[in-house]
This record gives C-alpha cells, structure tokens and sequence, in this order.
C-alpha cells in the first residue's frame, strides 16, 4: 500500500517537495536547485518532520554539489562547507537535519580523491540511497509497532508523523498502515495540533488519500475522549530522542503523554534510530525552538489575536521517558526505555 | 477599576449584548428584541460565558414580557411559557441558564395578580437586579480569590471567564482583577482554548482593555510552561459544579488540571453559586454539549481541513473534584471540595 503522493522526489536535475503550506487545497511540488533554497524550504515548514527535513538537507547538499560542480575542488569544499552550516541552521530541534548533513559530509570527505562531479554524483546517490533506507526502516518499524495494537484499536496521533514527515511510508501513521496491512482495524483521532495544525491539512488529508478512518478533533479534546474510554493507544513521532529516553515532540505531545499515563494507555513513539541522539543526556538539554508569534495569533493570512497580544511559541516539548510505555523502532520495540535498554539496543543493531 | 465595556445592556426597551463574534476587530452592541432572538444569540454565541448566558436569558425573558404585554392574561402565560421553553433549548450545559430562567418564572408567577404590563415591568426590574447581583457577586468573589494569590505571580487561564463572559468584573478574571486592585502583581498566561479560541479574541482583548498583562499560548504549550516553571496557579471558570465538586467547563480545562496537579500548581475555579448544581451528584451526570464539526475544521469563514473530514467536537469536560485546589465562590473559598463542604457552604450562606 504506497501512499498516493510523494513528500520529495528528484525532478530533472533538481529537488521536488510537496508544498506542505498548499495542503489540502492544492497538491503543488516546489522545486529547488540549491542549499539556501532548500533552507529556507525547511525554515518555511514546506516540508517539516524529523526524517523528511533529514532528506531534504541530503537532497540540499546534493543539489548544492551539482550546481557547483564547475568549481575547482578548493572552492567547492569552501563553498559545500558554507552550504552545510546554512542548512544547518535552518530548523534546531529535529537531530535527524544534524545526523543527514554529518552522513552527506562524510560521503563528501571519502570522494575527496576524486573529480569534483564525481563527488556531486556521489553525493546524490547517497542522498537518494538515504530516501531509499527512510521507507525501509519505517516499514521495518511500521512492522514491530503494528505487533502492538490489538486487532480493532483507536488511536490516538498528535502532529503529522506520517509518509509527509518522512520519505514514505511514516513513523507514526506507518505503525497505522503496517498494522491495516496486517489486517488489523484501525481507526485514528487526529489532534490539530496547533498552533501549525498539522492535524487537519497534513494527518487528516493524507489517511484520507489512503482511505484510511480518521477523526479530527481539537487538541483540548484528547483528554476528554480518554476519559470516556475512546481511545486505546497513542502513537507519536519524536524529532529527538535523548540517551535516556526523553522524546522531544511536537508541542503539546507531553500533555498528551500525562493524560494517556492518567488514563492507562499505552503511549508509544515511533523513532528510527536517527531520532534517537546518545550524545544528548536528558529531555532538559534538547534544545526547543520557538517560532514566530504569527503562528498563534492566527493561522496562515488570518489573524484573530488583538494586535501588539504578547505570545510564547514554544513548538517542541520534552515528554519523560518515564511517560512512554515504549519506543518503537527500526530495530524493535523497546518498552520502558531507559539509558541501559536504549544503550543495548544500539549495541545489538543489524544495520549501520 | 471597572471594565471599560458593557457585555450587555438594556437600551431603548430592548437587550443589547456585545457581539463576542466580532471582536477583537470590531466592538459592535447588537439589539435583541424577543426572546427568540435572545435565544439565537445564545446559540449563535453573541454572548457566551455561564453567566452572561443567565443574564442574557432573563433579558430575553423581560423583553418578550415587555414585547406581548398588549396580551390578555391568559395568552401572555401561554406565550411566556413558550419563551421560557425557546431559551432553556438554547444552550445544553450552562446551568445558570436555567437558575435564571426558574428565577425568572417564580417572578412570573409571584406577580400574577397583576395587570400583564405590571408582570412585564417586574420581570425587567428582575432582569436588572439578577444582573446587578452577578457584578457584585463576582466583586465578592474576586476579593476571596485574590488572597490565595502571592504578591507576584502567573497565572494561566484557559477559555474566557471574564467580563465578556458574566455582567461585569468576570469569575476567574474577576480574581484576577480583585488581586491587582489589591496591589498584587500578576501577568496572565492565556489558552487560546480550541476550537473557538476564546483566548485571543476575548481574554486577551479584555484584559488588553483593562491593561493586564497577558501572553497568548497556543492550549499544547500549557504542560510545556508548567513544566519550565513558568506557571505559579491556575485559574478558571466554571459551566457547571457538580453537588460532589465536579467541574464542567470549557474542553481542555480537565487536560489543564492534570498537568497543574503533576506539577503541584494550584488549581482554582471561580464559581458563584449559581454555577454549582446541587441536583446533580457528580460529574458522570453533566450533560456535554457538541457543537458543529464546522468549528474545528477551521475558524469563522476560514476551512483548513480537508473536506468531508470526520470530526467530533465536544466542548466542555469534566474535571473531577480530585484534581480542583479549591472552589473561589461569593461565600468564601472551598478548598479539597467534597459533598460534605459544598453542601455546609450552601446551608451557611449569608444571601439567597
């Protein structure tokens, strides 16, 4: 069961994104042909999610590595230096951005030796190889997490942790199709998840491409619907997972967390290792961008906030690994994580 | 310091109510001439807020009196009756609405040995008096509350219970405003509480007009800033009490609670009285009045979700006793509420 639309392909020597702001009016892919481009594409939330902007930022230096494949190998080095700070920069929380650029630097560094289109064309065959392991890892994932829920379940998703955060397939809502795919009958309450609504435009529209039930609801209303026995499971995407486990997601997935806890539902995060950031001790040291007060105060042209309204946007937050009844990855599921079972699962991994 | 406008007011023989549609854009007063026009505007959320919707109710009793009074005594009952039915259908889970409409009736049939222009003119001194009582009601209020405030101090409120939401001074802003009248220093954290989003366009328009300080959160980030420490109590209104301390309030104040227990933040409801329904003994009891699908597929003439999405949109819950610090009424303060103090409440209180 392919989903019925790409988040990113490679067109004609350039780019393509499914323009994510269009959705659900339009489906309009956006092509970019350099670094900054694809930057600012990542800044500007065309494409968002922890594995989509990880394959935006491979496809990013790889365009970049194309458009100056003119250039003598000193000044392409300089110039692909400047491009991986800039794609760097472009979002802070999402480790999966830091792990892709540090894979498309090492790749750069092994095609030293070489010519300098021989390093571009090496670049974008790691960058396509990197989409390629994306769908296969969530597949694998979507596979142990599927194992979790029972035959007829409804869960419960905040954000968009699906095939459009991902190269295919989704974290999250692969778990989803995994599971449909198994046979089993599942149905989804989306949170809208403001203040981006990812819920409505992103999570709704495309479970509906795939036919797939869904329930759109107000975020204030999770609790509610826990309480009246509706939901059986929650699954959500991480942007980063910290060594001990503490999942840093998208706002209001801690909340979520806390109630699901209250409730006695399983709450699982569907990561792929990438996610998962050993060099980052504990949730309190993930870093948590803040984004502009426009996001609150209205929603895309619209404003409804008196102006010169004072706002906070915090648009991550850390859930504590104590609240996660599992994480699930690439690799299996590991229930209660903590420091030693994360460490081990590291250690036993299959592939690198 | 009063609020520098009227949520409703009875000019040139008619009921006019600030249309809460319509702000922050546009302060407009719209009359209301018969009941059933009250009760469209009730419905239609002209005025919202437990209280707000008492006075407007009995309003629109006075005027449909005042409307028919040319009646003979029997048709005048007959059509009053029907009034009464006509706004009691209007909103499900606001109990002072049908505290004032019971009000308004004994009034009724206390002057039923008069003229039917007599009745008339004494079901709008009522309506006057019911309106001037919820005013000083919630100054008594205030004064209780603004005590269990430290000198410095955040609080989060969520939806909008305020002057916009009662005749004057509000129930959780009304702590709010008693507190700084005191000489307390107190900012304002407010949930932009989906899917209406009270808390943009009304709490933080009105306390903007008194000059508050108040600071937008989208309703995900609330757990996040309590989390940062950021959050010193919590404060807000009620639709209904339950005889054993349930609260029904606005969707999202149950998920406001929980994360406010988790991290030792006191949690407050401002509630009069009124508000506290003896006949109902717990919250499993409270009717939960769904709205349209409209109004979390997007916002006012605005659709961002895709079309023929699913949604259920309950808009309030429930907050077991449990979890509420204290009730803040015009009695006094109940801390830990039980059935046992709300009941010694109601036998000790000095009005009726």
């Amino acid at each position: 069961m392919p989903s019925s639309f790409e988040t990113l392909r490679w067109r004609d020597g350039a780019i393509e994104m499914l323009d994510q702001r269009a959705l659900p009016e339009r489906q309009v892919y956006l092509s970019f042909d350099s670094a900054a481009a694809v930057a600012g594409a990542i800044r500007d939330m065309v494409v968002r999610g922890a594995p989509a902007i990880g394959c935006a930022a491979a496809y990013g230096v790889a365009v970049e590595a194309k458009r100056i494949s003119g250039e003598t190998r000193a000044q392409f080095e300089n110039s692909m230096d400047a491009a991986f700070e800039t794609l760097k920069a472009s979002r802070p929380t999402a480790v999966n951005l830091f792990w892709a650029l540090e894979r498309m630097k090492t790749r750069l560094q092994a095609s030293s030796s070489t010519t300098v289109p021989d390093s571009a064309s090496a670049l974008l065959d790691e960058a396509h190889v990197m989409c390629r392991e994306d769908v296969t890892l969530n597949r694998r994932m979507g596979v142990h997490g599927a194992a979790l829920l029972p035959e007829r379940s409804r869960v419960l998703t905040h954000c968009n942790a699906g095939a459009l955060a991902t190269a295919g397939h989704g974290t999250a809502l692969g778990v989803i199709r995994s599971a449909i795919e198994a046979g089993k009958h599942v149905a989804v309450y989306a949170d809208e998840t403001r203040p981006f609504i990812q819920g409505a435009p992103l999570t709704a529209w495309e479970l509906q491409q795939d036919r797939i039930p869904v329930t759109l609801i107000a975020d204030n209303a999770a609790g509610f619907l826990m309480s009246r026995g509706n939901i059986d499971a929650v699954i959500v995407g991480a942007d980063r997972v910290a060594a001990n486990g503490d999942v840093a997601n998208k706002i209001g997935t801690y909340q979520v967390a806390v109630m699901a806890h209250r409730h006695g539902i399983p709450f699982y995060v569907a990561c792929p290792l990438s996610t998962i950031d050993l060099a980052i001790a504990s949730g309190a040291d993930i870093p948590i961008e803040e984004r502009a007060a426009e996001e609150v105060l209205g929603y895309r042209e619209m404003r409804w906030a008196p102006v010169g309204t004072d706002v906070v946007n915090p648009v991550f937050d850390v859930t504590p690994a104590e609240l996660v009844t599992a994480l699930i990855t690439e690799e299996g599921v590991v229930r209660a994580p903590d420091r030693e079972k994360i460490a081990a699962l590291f250690r036993s991994r299959t592939t690198t």
